[in-house]
């Protein structure tokens, strides 16, 4: 995705190279070791949706101003320190390609980098002149733990539902891509219910954006995706696929099901992959994904016509349709 | 030091009752799984210091106000933070005579409601009316996370310096001690110069009282001070009287230090102990920390004589004598 998204954003594409800069610019540091470790964190820097959905929504509603690069950069920020924490949460070995901090330096530094990463944010948000979006940001920030926090709460529990699910996703990942369009809307004046429209379309973007994530981390390949597959399955993190075939599938399969989440086997991702690729759970969550694709897209359609609108539009149908 | 304190700041009494009230109803969640975290580890907080120095230095340059009391609780979970935290970074299991939040509910729960609080610290910082109360406390935590990446950076170092240990001990510790201070006075309207000595009374507070830390972590007895202690030894982060030792003890005395610190021996912790405490090195760090104290109190010297001033004296000497 990686190349194609950067392709569909050219019409904002010097303002996300100056995103680029004050990214690095602002987590510069006096201190060498500090350096060294976001200089690694940076490679895990990717299609940079969260800037991009800034910008857009800023240049569909008005003019792009400085602050919209500031916003744009704290929502980057933003993310990569959920990366990070994630990937110490995940014990995961590989990121974009690359090892993860953690692995390579040890949970300690990974801690104190997301810290790091999620402080810089923050101080940069505060630089703005006036507070509005740093009140999104916190908020933003203070559900998103919570979506976090309720999934952990629910490993191992076979029972998950699937509003339980919706909840934690809408938090843990909707609620940034929201905030990203709210406040690129907000910043370029547009009216109350614009902003409301803008909400619509990122939190919708971000859920079925979570679903694919989901689909993928059962279903994807790993050298594809680029980053390690299968922990929810390793983790017992129930996501929609297993959710609908735990409720549908016939009784003995579902029994399967169950007795390989609980189990210690060595290969049982590979079991579990090849026990729901052929059932309708998959097609399940796909649809759902899709539905909220089209809830984004009708979400767009008080914004002007023109380029910013279109890779809205466009962006909408590529979260479900890209292999990462 | 928790009755001591308390005693010491009546004056503060009730302001300090609505922290405690704010940070409780700001870290309320309607989901019940967040809400049993945030009370475990409520249990840690003690002495309040921080937001004590807030109302302290307010009520000594003027009159204390509702921005006050937000201010002084944004402090408390930016602290809190810290510590949940530093226990997963420490691996510890003690914490204030209770089991630490990673030791019971893993480094998962520990890592995310870190985040939950410092997301929360921001939040509720951005309520205020001025962002520069926002600006001090990002500043604060980015220098905070280069302390702690600094310390990282150079656990295993058996040739630290004096230098870089006060770089690490100033920036992990004594910015916020500072922050707090400076910000109590400038949300009181004192002038430029009582801020600037607020800001020298909070930064040599916070170095005294880390050196302190830093001392009872070898000689402290884990009972009365009430958390797991020997981690600079097991960790080998070198502190004060370590590197006051390396320098100066017998050649052949130096050359155990080493060797204990890299050895894996059970009882390392009770070797060394015994080793440095009849030395010179604990006397050489008390009278650092004693340094940095008269250095704190003759920061005082133009605030109005009154009881908040008095009780700024206190706690200068009282951070030095404290068994905590």
């Amino acid at each position: 995705m990686t190349t194609e998204l950067s392709a569909l954003t050219d019409c904002i594409g010097s303002e996300m190279a100056a995103v680029d800069r004050l990214f690095s610019q602002e987590l510069r540091s006096d201190l060498s070791c500090v350096n060294v470790l976001v200089k690694h964190v940076s490679r895990f820097r990717g299609k940079m949706l969260r800037p991009s959905l800034v910008l857009l929504w800023g240049k569909a509603c008005g003019e792009l101003t400085d602050a919209h690069i500031s916003v744009a950069t704290v929502v980057e920020m933003v993310h990569m320190s959920t990366l990070v924490h994630d990937d110490v949460l995940d014990e995961a070995e590989l990121r974009r390609k690359g090892a993860t901090l953690n692995h390579l330096r040890g949970n300690e530094s990974a801690v104190l980098l997301g810290d790091y990463l999620i402080s810089h944010s923050y101080h940069l948000c505060s630089s703005l002149e006036s507070q509005y979006a740093s009140r999104v940001i916190g908020r933003t920030t203070n559900e998103l733990c919570e979506g976090e926090l309720l999934q952990i709460e629910n490993r191992n529990n076979l029972e998950l539902d699937e509003d339980t699910y919706l909840t934690i996703i809408s938090r843990k990942t909707a609620s940034l891509t929201s905030a990203c369009c709210t406040l690129g809307a907000k910043m370029s004046d547009a009216s109350p219910e614009m902003i409301q429209q803008a909400n619509v379309y990122g939190r919708s973007l971000g859920i079925a954006f979570q679903i694919q994530d989901d689909i993928l981390d059962i279903v994807g390949d790993t050298r594809a995706v680029g980053k390690t597959l299968g922990i929810d399955i390793e983790k017992v993190k129930l996501t929609l696929p297993m959710i609908h075939f735990l409720r549908t599938a016939p009784m003995e399969h579902r029994h399967l099901l169950r007795s390989l989440l609980q189990s210690r086997e060595l290969d049982k991702v590979e079991k579990i992959r090849n026990l729901i690729t052929p059932s309708e759970s998959l097609p399940y969550a796909r649809a759902r994904a899709q539905y909220y694709v089209d809830q984004a897209r009708a979400s767009l359609r008080n914004l002007p016509d023109g380029e910013p609108r279109q890779v809205l539009e466009m962006i909408a149908e590529f979260v479900i349709s890209r292999p990462m």
